[in-house]
């Protein structure tokens, strides 16, 4: 997307806050608007400094937007584009999201958008960044630097609105790709939900009994359980938003366990072994982590 | 442990090797001498200079040793501790280890040395410290630095063989306690082995089916199977040598992976919230990585 004139954030979290910050930083828009649903938010996001206008009031925070991101949890998104769709919003606006699960989403704000025939384009989105901290007072303009970002077009994007949106999320440094909005719940449930539920139980299996087990910790147990600090509430709408996915996978995980469980006790060590070496050989194909970031 | 004269290595792997360069960067000894089993093994330690003297030769590397240090895997232990014997030892000389498990090593070389009358005091060690580079080339003097090292005296330790063990680690910059060999094998079973082997397990359900959904991986999938990357063949020994106390945590794990999965299936938001919040209040309680190192 070229530069333009307003971008409009709704929702004052750790992910708008950062994208305010990102395209402020590369340029990507001359004003930021941000849109919160209560006063004390907005003062803070003018305390902070990190928008060109702050507001409850929708209709001003959009108006002369070129880009809308919907920056709310996924739920709320479908009530957020219905009131979009009473103001008198341009037909080259484009919409997008940050949404971690986009199935139900994509399929919601299309229905709106085809039936109110507003000429309206919403493209979905998934920037794979977060931090535990959550929280616009924690947004950095360098958390998409090197990220992974699905776009998720649907039945309201065109060729344009897709590229624009993957032009945007370039320039915050993403590395985009596009995929089904069910492929992407798909991959995700396996690869961010399903450990992200798995690091909360295996906390809880290691120290709920014993706490003071805690001392003893190293860096494995620290990092194998660094996301189960994330936000309960968040990550609670984000699993069972995606259930539906989530569930096979940790059916699958159990099925594992029991396996392991059987190696253990036939002190089977070739198949133990075999069966960590199989993991080590995916693990090892991972992406690399991003590049320390040049901005601040 | 007062600087010694002479410290030996029993084993020329990562973490022999860091307590090599670490006991040398601290001046913890005059000499460090390196036993390798193999005669490649030997020219390497040679060609990076991290010994003063290598050899495949026990005799002559432990001769006029203050402190041995076993850093073989955990089943070569008493075999190395049995030709101990047969060499003329002064009975100040104090043995430990580096050993994830404790419990059955401990008692079969405490069986050893008291059934010889030899004098020799072992006591175990096991710094909890490593990467996920095996091989002495990795080895690093702040690999200990800020690390938990568990002392696990057993009948052929005394006071004094225990203190000079402590101040050892406190030398490498580990922060020590005690337990009980068995109560050490517990622990570890829940903080450090469960996490690996679910690390694995987690990595398979992820990506095996589908290797192709690594692309979308964050700083949330890296973290949470980090561990999976460590080396098959310590890892699969380490998991049997402990596999009884593993065994009922995972098992736990299981029960666990049944009660989201029940929570995931009833859309139960308000307990998969609570589930989330009190493993996140017992991640949040665990201690603080270690500061830097201000040793190279």
């Amino acid at each position: 997307m070229a530069s333009v004139d307003t971008i409009s954030i709704l929702g004052p979290g750790l992910l708008g806050g950062s994208v305010a910050l990102a395209a402020k930083a590369r340029g990507c828009a001359e004003k930021i608007h941000i849109w919160a649903r209560r006063e004390p938010a907005v003062d803070q996001i003018r305390e902070l400094g990190i928008a060109d206008l702050a507001s409850t009031d929708l209709a001003e925070v959009v108006a002369d937007s070129q880009l809308i991101i919907l920056a709310t949890p996924v739920g709320v998104m479908p009530t957020l584009v219905s009131k979009l769709l009473e103001l008198p919003l341009s037909r080259a606006t484009i919409v997008t999201d940050l949404g971690s699960v986009k199935r139900n989403v994509v399929d919601s704000i299309d229905q709106l958008l085809l039936s109110a025939g507003s000429g309206l384009r919403f493209v979905g989105s998934h920037p794979m960044a977060g931090k535990e901290q959550a929280g616009i007072e924690h947004a950095t303009a360098d958390l998409f630097q090197g990220a992974a970002c699905v776009l998720t077009p649907g039945r309201s994007s065109d060729a344009s609105s897709v590229e624009q949106v993957r032009e945007f999320w370039r320039a915050l440094g993403c590395n985009t790709s596009e995929m089904h909005a069910a492929e992407h719940d798909e991959a995700v449930a396996r690869i961010s939900h399903l450990p992200h539920l798995a690091a909360s139980l295996i906390t809880a299996t290691a120290l709920e009994d014993s706490p003071s087990f805690g001392s003893v910790a190293g860096a494995g147990m620290r990092d194998t359980t660094r996301v189960a600090s994330g936000s309960p509430e968040m990550w609670a709408e984000i699993l069972l938003e995606n259930r539906s996915a989530i569930a096979p996978a940790l059916s699958l995980l159990r099925q594992k366990v029991d396996e392991a469980l059987e190696l253990l006790e036939a002190d089977d060590h070739e198949a133990l072994r075999r069966l960590l070496q199989q993991a080590k050989d995916l693990r090892d194909q991972l992406p690399s982590p991003p590049p320390p970031s040049d901005v601040d």
